[in-house]
């Protein structure tokens, strides 16, 4: 039963209480920005006009007459999450104070109803820590998303309000809960040892009914027991159940989990069905990581990075996820379809949803599953010291919960983490971190099957370079990676301008061109985002192109070079298997169309050139070339390592790759590789193609590895070429 | 009520039961070895004559009459512990069957008793895993101390029996059990806020009454209250609580915490009472920890390995402390009295209770808190990889419960460890263990505010090295140390022969001299212990000292190594102070006479030359030289480094330091350092002293620091030296 809310507020310095129509879901800022006709947040700098509602509170009322309600069924105001701190109030009556958006609420308000009703959600102003600056750090006491103080892509704007489905519901008395299916594998995955748990209300003495349904509709598994209160276990065994695997490995195969409640003439009067995958994924230590430290006095290991899915190996390719919209109540399943529908062709097989932002609503997880694309997960925490006091330990004991009892149950979930970037000196959170310490105890008592991380990076695990060029030592990105020896690379990231339509949308026209700080621009991101010049490098880029002329230059350079930094990085991580297992970079999409950066996605989901440099980067099979720099000079020797790199589960037989160089219309062949079978999930490291570059009349040419009869497999690189006696050189010779 | 015991066992291959009078608490191995007049295990080889025992059944039987008991009171079977798998039955009925030597046992007897009553404790076979070699590994998937299996310096020798006090108890049917003063200190250290959790039986309706007596004897907290159930607990605060210390810097103070159940007419029925202190022990960065790995990618930074003990970084001087018996059961409190009277004198703070012994008795920890020294207990896990079984985790999670139960209490208690070297290659465990995940949950519920770490070493922290000299690389300790680069070296060896009337009482006459492999010195870890020649290094000893004419100079050389190599390293990580907290060496003491060893101490506690050096390389103040080899030539560049070592929270005053070369009656002073004041727990580092080695008749010389006035800060080492033309060398030019 949908409700028609209201949304009270009152502007900064009026004490008038106004009232408007309020979207349910949705957030305060966009209801108020709506009723006093703000500009829209992601253009020029009107995201400023929200600031002043983080420090105010707002009212969502509603009304509604008494429902008619049978004997035995129940009225329950039900919302799946409202946004940060706020107390709900029946007539005037406070039934619930909550601090925490991730915890569901559930209400009966069967009996305490009049003929016509008012439900009240106050909502507190957003939390911050007292005298911290107007920053992340803000967020350190709390289990809100630290990305909305700001961050390097991310404006300041703290959303606040109902974000997911809210709504009254009449149910029997007696019904079901909650349904979760714990399950083992055996070692060799022939069996499923399953107990169902099942939650539910005035369960004892009814008949529940639980059905395992196969994709093709078979019931492999029929119970049926008598609960003897409201938490009911079934045991079960599924025998060679159909395993889940990534959409690259496999069929992320689902089973229907079905519950009916049956009164004593097996009537039904309650189901629930959830749709349910068996697979086992464990963090193991990759191929020569036990290798560790020589010597003495020796440290331990390195932590375990590489996946496995089903007793394999697996190398996970794929990016880090931040919230598709800075008000999440305003995310649909239709922005999770189209954004999970691109990293499916980008070839990744997992998404780390990044600490700083969001946990995902329902639907991005059901996406996922049905996808084949395995989930990292991280708490809500991200480069602050969360200090273990006991007021936020218990909201962060009761959120994890919530989280983990929420997600746990669908196989696409691979890991859990406990934040982002908390070793490191940014956040200076240790190992002894009370809060780190209580979500890996939550994880191991609610989920103890599914892989927990205190954080990323850990040992062994690297996190950047974010440029394609050093700002200080001027090295590229190809060598920086060649001397990187990481069983993980969890974020590396390669800005871009933004695509034209997007800084058009954003940017006014007079602030357009050419770029400048204290613009529009520097709102969204392109200057003082990050460390140097990030994340709009102009300079950078025109170094290596020379002047732009107009926009449209400016953005199809930086384009490129983010198009062959990612290759460059990915391509590499692969070549570095199998003490590498993983890529993800840094990011996939944003909240808000940015000026510039290390996005492959704009804001809402239109794709720079870069995602399918990256997709192609991520092919199961492809050819490689090790590259050594951007910029080549004619007359210098090119050499270029070449492999075979072989995802699959199976050999791949052997075959020829002519590596040549492509200038314009011209050619030159360096050479012709037969490589032999690769195997199975494995690379083939092939030999050093070289070859002196000739004089040709351009500034760029191809890097091309062509495998005969196999296109699919095909890879080339863009490279920069300078002439011995460039134009702008024998101008430059002559004016001497 | 003491009991009287017999132990049944048969010989093997006989079915004969036989009986014999059993020492409780003891060990099975210990009572038949006895009757059976075995050798003394320690002597030559009889250790083998015992190994039949590890996989029989055995009883212990005892008789006893029904006691007189009063109305109200109730018969209690109690037992500290009992070693391995074991189950109790009275008069043939099965009470208890319990795997696990940690948890206590507390039955009660009443209402159960005939006339009288036959008490039987049946032990089980020691747990091994099928199919493993005959080492440690079989102790993985049990909590029993993997040492007992054999190990470089211990026999297999595998105890089992009743190894706690055991006894018959008469108590009132209202008593208490367990007394936890649960406390929080302020920022400030200024309050502690209690809540005192009292268990008990029958304790609803009762007054409880709690007091906290200050060494004085005043009574600083005085409580009263009516309990509900069987689990009281009682809040308080006490302002300006006396703080705990070590010893070193200041004083190990210590409450008495008294509780008194008294009925209605306030007449005692039960008393408890147990010692307690106030501190706050952290984990935190050293300085300079925080800078952390450069450029990118970026992995995490380093653990924390600083101990911060009330508000005061202190530098953890100290050793790792094994089963001071093979046979836990005969361990006196006087023993662990003597030997961390030992530890206080050799300036240690802090003792590594080793994850492969045995998590010591009780006394140990009272005598801890007394003495002012901090403990690392860890659980008994050591070198192999424990899985996760839920079988193992079970008696993990049992086993882990009761020995936190019973320690968290204690001032002295600093670090709680999940195990020694648990991340490593040669024990294969990763952050992925579930029973590590377990163990650190299970000591956030129940002794958050101790810090918890997962093993050691952590990234940061260093083992080892064990030798003097490198066997491979030939490098020296001095060099090693010095290019070494830890948060804390929490492991390092140094090994020696041990003295000559140790060897001469466990090695036949016949097997002394010359030391052979295949004898008694190699079941005594002369050889074929560690890697190399270890421990005996008899090859490396006559290579620095030319061959040894008998047994006493072969040990007095290996000792004086022993002794300069153990100064080396505590001394060159208090200089790399404070990016370095702490040294603790492997290891302090023995379970038994070993012919070669690390050990400080030879069992039972005769101390070697090593125990001296290491005292004054751990004073809180000294003079101390950054040694660069061990063997100088006549006319060569001496060269050292000098610094001035201040572990005292007060700065030291300047002063003057000769720096002196002393060879026999010659003396060259190389120069005298006027040092500035020594800021609070900091060091000072002082100049290069340099000078020629002059031409000297002797083969060794000492570098003297001579501190003036201040004798108790002065330091030397002893060098070797080799003349320009040495009689060897000149008697080998003339035989050309």
């Amino acid at each position: 039963m949908q409700l028609n809310w209201k949304l009270e507020y009152s502007l900064p310095g009026s004490e008038e209480v106004k009232t408007t129509g309020a979207e349910v879901p949705g957030a305060v800022q966009l209801d108020i920005a709506s009723a006093e006709k703000y500009g829209p947040y992601a253009y020029a700098e009107n995201w400023k006009d929200y600031l002043w509602m983080e420090d105010e509170y707002f009212t969502y009322r509603t009304e509604f007459p008494e429902p008619d309600i049978e004997k035995g069924e129940k009225l329950y105001f039900i919302s799946k999450g409202i946004d940060y701190e706020f107390e709900i109030a029946l007539n005037g009556k406070v039934l619930l104070h909550q601090e925490g958006m991730f915890t569901p609420v559930k209400i009966e308000l069967t009996g305490l109803l009049d003929k016509t009703n008012e439900l009240k959600v106050s909502i507190f102003p957003v939390p911050k820590m007292h005298k911290h600056p107007e920053n992340r750090s803000q967020a350190a006491q709390s289990v809100k998303p630290a990305v909305s103080y700001s961050w390097d892509w991310h404006p300041r704007l703290i959303p606040s309000g109902i974000w997911d489905d809210t709504y009254l519901e009449i149910r029997p008395g007696t019904h079901l809960d909650d349904l979760f299916m714990n399950y083992v594998l055996d070692e060799t995955l022939s069996t499923a040892s399953i107990d169902l748990h099942i939650t539910g209300e005035e369960l004892n003495g009814k008949i529940l009914q639980w059905q395992l349904i196969d994709a093709k509709g078979n019931i492999k598994i029929d119970k049926e027991i008598r609960p003897g209160n409201n938490n009911a276990v079934i045991d079960a065994e599924l025998e060679n159940p159909e395993l889940w695997w990534t959409h690259d490995h496999g069929e992320p195969y689902l089973y229907q989990s079905v519950a009916t409640l049956l009164d004593d003439q097996g009537n039904p009067i309650d189901r629930k069905e959830t749709s349910v995958g068996f697979r086992r994924v464990r963090l193991v230590m990759s191929e020569g990581a036990w290798r560790g430290p020589e010597g003495f006095p020796k440290s331990r290991n390195v932590a375990p990075a590489q996946l496995e899915l089903n007793g394999k190996r697996i190398f996970s390719k794929g990016t880090n996820w931040v919230n598709p919209e800075i008000f999440p109540g305003i995310i649909t399943r239709e922005r999770y379809n189209e954004l999970t529908n691109r990293a499916l062709n980008a070839n990744f097989n997992m998404l780390r949803v990044w600490g700083g932002g969001i946990v995902n609503k329902q639907s991005f997880y059901d996406l996922c599953d049905e996808k084949g694309i395995l989930v990292w997960q991280e708490f809500p925490l991200a480069c602050n010291n969360y200090k273990g006091t006991p007021e936020y330990l218990a909201v962060l004991e009761q959120e994890s919960g919530s989280i983990i009892k929420r997600l746990r149950r669908h196989p696409s979930l691979a890991i859990w983490s406990g934040g982002n970037e908390l070793f490191n000196s940014w956040s200076r959170m240790t190992d002894q971190s009370l809060a780190l310490r209580l979500l890996n105890s939550q994880c191991l008592e609610l989920d103890p099957h599914t892989p927990y991380i205190n954080t990323s990076p850990l040992e062994g695990m690297g996190h950047g370079h974010y440029v394609f060029r050093d700002m200080n030592t001027g090295e590229e990105v190809y060598s920086t990676m060649q001397r990187a020896h990481f069983t993980a690379y969890t974020e590396f990231g390669m800005p871009s301008p933004s695509s034209v339509e997007v800084l058009r949308s954003i940017i006014p026209e007079n602030e357009l061109w050419p770029p400048k700080p204290g613009t529009s621009w520097e709102s969204h991101h392109a200057y003082k985002a990050w460390v140097g010049n990030t994340w709009l490098m102009q300079d950078m880029i025109e170094d290596y192109f020379g002047p732009s002329k107009a926009l449209e230059e400016l953005v199809e350079n930086g384009q490129l070079i983010q198009v062959e930094g990612y290759k460059a990085i990915y391509e590499e991580a692969r070549r570095q298997k199998p003490y590498c297992a993983m890529a993800l970079n840094w990011c996939f999409n944003e909240p808000w169309p940015t000026a510039a950066n290390n996005s492959l996605i704009n804001y809402p989901n239109i794709a720079k050139p870069a995602l399918k440099g990256v997709g192609d980067a991520c092919r199961p099979v492809l050819a490689s070339a090790r590259i050594k720099k951007f910029k080549w000079r004619e007359g210098e020797i090119f050499d270029t390592e070449v492999f075979m790199l072989n995802d699959r589960f199976s050999a791949l037989p052997g075959g020829k790759i002519k590596i040549k160089l492509v200038a314009g219309e011209e050619e030159a062949v360096l050479m012709t590789w037969n490589y032999g079978e690769v195997p199975a999930n494995d690379n083939l490291a092939g030999p050093t193609a070289r070859g002196k570059l000739p004089h040709w009349k351009t500034d760029r040419f191809k890097l091309v590895l062509e495998v005969k009869d196999h296109p699919e497999y095909n890879s080339e690189y863009l490279l920069l070429y300078e002439p011995k006696h460039s134009t702008k050189q024998a101008a430059a010779l002559m004016n001497q």
